[in-house]
């Protein structure tokens, strides 16, 4: 038994019906060319036959009890339910993308069974276009959703013709990750960090173990973590920005509405070249352009422009979590589209300015104690607290080659977040191959017609096209 | 806004992720002839169209707050999301009923959206056999299994031309509840209160007002229901029966296990015929020759003999629940199903016996107060009272005829019931037509193979048939 850290555990204390705080992913998959109509349920018999052989992460069960102290520890489960974790279920005819996207909005609103290891991987038969899907789900106190996203993609392959590949639950990421010898090269940055990483250098490499300490430091109660960010915000680390209140910061329901969608890396990139930003500022702007559509049609656009955070991976720090974040002003009161991407961009520029200032500790201060989990409403009470932020939007890296699973080539692959007290939406950004996915979690009645912000964020990407023409 | 009686908030007050108190019900209906792919999503489309009107009773929502003071009162939802309450969902192939019970086990796992209406109905397409299946969940605030059972025939018909059928949620049941006018004939008695009525006359009557009494100055709290029972039980009321601690008498996790039958009631008749026994008495002697069954492939029969409470409806009392019950010794020690037979119809006329004795507040105290819910394990802390019985067996009234739906034959009909801590199984007995449907419900870890119990079922049967026919 293992106690948990206090970044990990606050994602089962803060958890409740309403706010279930797991990540999940929607894979899409090409039918391997030949597969009998029995392909799925063969591949679901093999991966719950007992013969896969279940990693001990995979085998952990959050407890607390007299023998913990009353804190969450990890156990290990030794009768593992492999059926109760690995589900075959099916669509509803015509099987289309609209079908798909409303089973995987109710099954990513249920919750996680304490009682057991906290995650599912859910086979989903019957897309057309003879393709099928995966859902999977995992608990934010296992591990933080850039992890989750890159295991799930460990247990893929380039190679389209190998089979009887481990599931993501028979590979211990874990090993991997803690035995790195001194002196090795850490892994590359991801996401929104690699930009980070530009404006902060070498601080940011300190900051995961420094906010580790300081979890496991507030390990006292929800009580002292407020007024420790009390303390931070009225002295000297006031935030950035103010957000405005939007219809997106109210609290949320117990039902989920999910949407995702592809767009070619080529048109991102373009607009990026032509007018000298980065694909960070471009999607982000395209988030800008949708909300601001959004917002409008709401009749709800404040005329303050709305904050987004930007998690990003820290060092490890033998958590699971390891999430700071930037704020970035998302100018959505500006109606003009390049002056708009102008501004997010100087914006991410100014972050810059504003973390290089500053020693390292009060950097992780920053973004881990700051931004998650308390600014993230994790933290009952702490909604009380002055809105930093409307909404975050995450980065996820991906894979860069296609990929493959039993023969069955990786069509797309879509990130799905957890909307919280007051962030009622969620954009999550990740790259796949030439492709870019965008993944839109929200509360079902707080964020209504939800999918359009998938047409919205179409529209701003063509309004950036034409800024773009007009630049070059 | 209406202040919720106490036997109605209960179980929102005593509900947790790991102990949902929803009921559910399962339907089978044939595909009418000449029913084409679409004829489910047409039907879908339909219901959740805009045109079918929400009875008041499906439009109410849990609330409590400042302005209740606290307490769970009933307020109206004025913007019903119809499409989150009726879904569409499809089994993967070959869609056997296997494959049917195991989504609805997990659909009835999932807790009810609190921020909503507290009721959901799921169509269910893809069962082998060209037939469709509808998986229905109400919260027990709103009414207990055997009035949502009833509820659901209403939308049924016996005319298998009849079209355009209003569906549950477009009909109010209360109305035509509570406005009998005085002295008109209650309705005939259902369920085990057929029997039970034979044995306590019109004491019953006057038990629901009574009872509901209780529930009301019991508002205080679950600490004062506790120390309540406890005095009925330490003084002049101890119950019957002292119930052996068994693995069905355990904590029970968030996961459930639901496995149904239909067997011929005829068969049944046979038994009861031969034996000069009634209907109830072999159901219940079915269910013991199954539990012992079952306890002895667990090794886990214990030498002193189950004890089942069984659930009766009372006289209407303005509650949507309305449950009493009496306590019946199975007789699991008895190897021989003769005796077993035996003991059980003596221990039915023993609880006749001993409810003749008391007055009418007596025995609504001993039905409604010590069974339910103090006795099911809702209230915290309850279960560390004495266990009173082992598992809870309903007999739900059903319909005498064959029902339609939409031109679709009812095929079976099956309750889903609500496992509780320390009562991790329950089962479920419900007639419909020529048949006697039996449903299992059970914690998915405290009850491993569930499903074994139907095997188990048919085998008690086989042997009572044996029985009968050495009467004879």
């Amino acid at each position: 038994m293992a106690t948990m850290s206090f970044r990990d555990a606050m994602f089962l204390l803060a958890e409740s019906r309403e706010r279930p705080t797991h990540v999940g992913s929607l894979m899409l998959f090409d039918r391997p060319e030949g597969a009998g109509p029995d392909y799925l349920a063969d591949l679901h018999r093999q991966l719950v036959s007992g013969d896969v052989e279940i990693a001990p992460l995979f085998r952990r069960r959050a407890m607390r009890g007299v023998s913990t102290l009353g804190q969450w520890a990890w156990t290990t489960d030794d009768d593992v339910d492999i059926e109760y974790h690995v589900r075959l279920s099916a669509l509803p005819r015509p099987g289309r993308i609209r079908e798909l996207l409303e089973l995987v909005s109710r099954l990513h609103g249920s919750l996680l069974d304490r009682h057991r290891p906290l995650w599912e991987f859910h086979l989903i038969e019957g897309v057309e276009g003879d393709r099928f899907a995966v859902y999977s789900k995992i608990h934010h106190a296992m591990m933080d959703g850039v992890r989750a996203m890159k295991h799930l993609e460990k247990a893929l392959s380039t190679d389209p013709d190998r089979r009887d590949m481990a599931p993501f639950w028979a590979v211990d990421p874990r090993p991997g990750r803690t035995s790195r010898p001194v002196g090795e090269k850490a892994p590359a940055p991801t996401g929104w960090l690699g930009s980070t990483r530009e404006y902060v250098g070498g601080a940011l490499r300190t900051a995961g173990t420094f906010a580790e300490g300081v979890g496991q430091s507030l390990n006292v109660g929800p009580a002292l973590v407020s007024s420790a960010y009390r303390g931070l915000v009225e002295h000297e680390l006031a935030l950035p920005f103010e957000a405005p209140p939007t219809m997106l910061n109210v609290p949320i329901t117990g039902a989920r509405r999910f949407a995702a969608q592809s767009w070619p890396l080529k048109r991102i990139q373009r607009v990026r070249e032509r007018t000298g930003t980065t694909v960070n500022d471009v999607m982000l702007a395209m988030s800008a352009g949708a909300l601001r559509r959004y917002l409008e049609a709401h009749e709800g656009l404040p005329d303050k422009p709305l904050v987004a955070a930007l998690p990003v991976a820290l060092e490890d720090s033998g958590s699971g979590n390891a999430l700071g974040a930037i704020l970035v002003n998302l100018a959505t009161n500006e109606p003009d589209p390049a002056e708009r991407l102008k501004k997010i961009r100087q914006s991410g520029l100014a972050a810059k300015e504003n973390l290089q200032g500053r020693d390292p500790m009060t950097i992780a201060a920053l973004s881990a104690v700051v931004a998650a989990p308390i600014g993230m409403g994790l933290v009952p009470g702490a909604s009380a607290i002055n809105q930093g932020f409307n909404l975050i939007i995450s980065n996820v890296p991906g894979p860069k080659d296609p990929l493959y699973w039993e023969g069955a080539k990786l069509d797309g692959i879509y990130p799905i977040s957890v909307p919280l007290d007051g962030q009622a939406l969620n954009i999550t950004v990740m790259s796949y191959a030439d492709s870019m996915e965008i993944g839109v979690t929200g509360d079902r009645r707080a964020v209504p017609h939800l999918q359009h912000l998938l047409g919205y964020l179409e529209d701003a990407l063509v309004e950036l096209e034409a800024v773009a023409d007009a630049d070059a």
